[in-house]
């Protein structure tokens, strides 16, 4: 079995987790199938913690390495294809993949890959999941809760081991996608040349309107380099109202 | 969704379980991907174990209706097929399949089928093994540990429920790529904006650049939705100057 893929592994961001015992868990999840790179975002009782370890049964690498964020938007700046590990929300409009669908696509990814997970009692917030490029639902029993924390890592990351152990060098065409700080680039300036034309309107709507523009602008995966032609666009077009940025 | 198949459930069975957690937290990844039978052989500390139901989290219908039997042959004799799930084995010569595999002739399977999985500590014996039909293993990281029971289980039903029906109406995009004409009528409206303001110059370049928008444009699929949203959009950035449209 072959663990290191062409394409890198993907990172496994655990948002706002509160239980140590639950990180451990998770990491020992990750390393079973070959993944190590863990990043926690705000975890809820500070880090390290001390009840990770004894529940990662051996998995202390994984979290002695892991990152720690403030926020969700600089955990994944250097990602260019993020998942949300959700189930499906009536309130954004986003695409929606499976476990193998996710992995099919992370294993042809060009640049780095995460998947988002949320807190265990509440999971990934809207705004969270905004962030991401696509959720990745596991289809479960409709009648019978969910999937804990532990467990959508443990499934998400075998599915990603599956093909990784197989995959062959596939010839990739094209630019790879941005990584997400040049995006978020695009989204400020769009959203504020939007805001100084008077597009935000009724102030009620805002929010659903810069989730909708932030999906749109998302869903394309535009290189480094579209993003930059578009910005010259944007900017050309702006250009007597708008202060330069 | 479609909780039964046509090809029945497989029956996940126990043998000589040691913790009633394990066990509660066994039936609830069964419950998670629709297989609700469960068999016990010789749990350790009895049945019914107080232990159990608070790690099932509400997957007690599982536990209520679980059968006990004392002796892996008793458990397997409704059984045409029995996979046995452990690590291959160097004393035994049988069949190994992944879990894939023992998923897709589950589905094809015409009797009754079951999957042994051993004591928490030291996992199936050989004579247990050697009952069974089939080896079934998931490929781990072979540098670190192994599955605990509960992960196992969880790991093979959610593969079996991937064919069973269960799993077919969820993987969807969002809304389906808007026509062509709808697509053309935003270029058009963002070339005539740019060219508006000025942006096509010298002139050129403007055959390249024309299609570098188009292409910036065709690449996100976006819906009917998406393309009416920003046209909206462009139409707020470029108000002042040109004229409705």
């Amino acid at each position: 079995m072959k663990l290191v893929d062409d394409a890198p592994a993907p990172l496994i961001i655990l948002v706002r987790p509160q239980l140590g015992q639950n990180i451990g868990k998770a990491a020992r999840a990750m390393m079973n199938f070959g993944l190590t790179e863990m990043r926690l975002v705000s975890p809820r009782d500070g880090w390290p913690n001390p009840d990770a370890g004894p529940s990662a049964s051996g998995a202390d690498a994984v979290l002695d390495q892991a990152r720690i964020f403030d926020s969700v938007a600089d955990a994944i700046a250097d990602c260019s294809v993020v998942y949300a590990s959700t189930v499906r929300r009536r309130d954004l409009v986003m695409p929606v993949v499976g476990p193998e669908e996710m992995a099919g696509e992370i294993r042809s990814s060009h640049g780095r890959t995460a998947i988002l997970f949320g807190p265990e009692r509440s999971g990934l917030e809207s705004e969270d999941v905004a962030l991401a490029t696509k959720i990745v639902t596991v289809p479960i029993n409709p009648r019978f809760g969910s999937l804990n924390l532990a467990q959508a890592v443990i499934l998400l990351a075998y599915e990603w081991s599956k093909g990784a152990a197989l995959a062959q060098p596939t010839v990739k065409e094209g630019e790879p996608p941005a990584p997400m700080a040049d995006l978020e680039g695009l989204v400020a300036q769009f959203d504020h040349a939007l805001d100084g034309a008077g597009y935000y309107f009724p102030p009620e709507r805002t929010a659903v309107t810069r989730a909708t523009l932030r999906t749109i602008l998302t869903k394309a995966s535009w290189s480094t380099r579209e993003i930059r032609a578009l910005r010259g666009m944007l900017r050309a077009l702006t250009g007597r109202r708008s202060s330069k940025n």
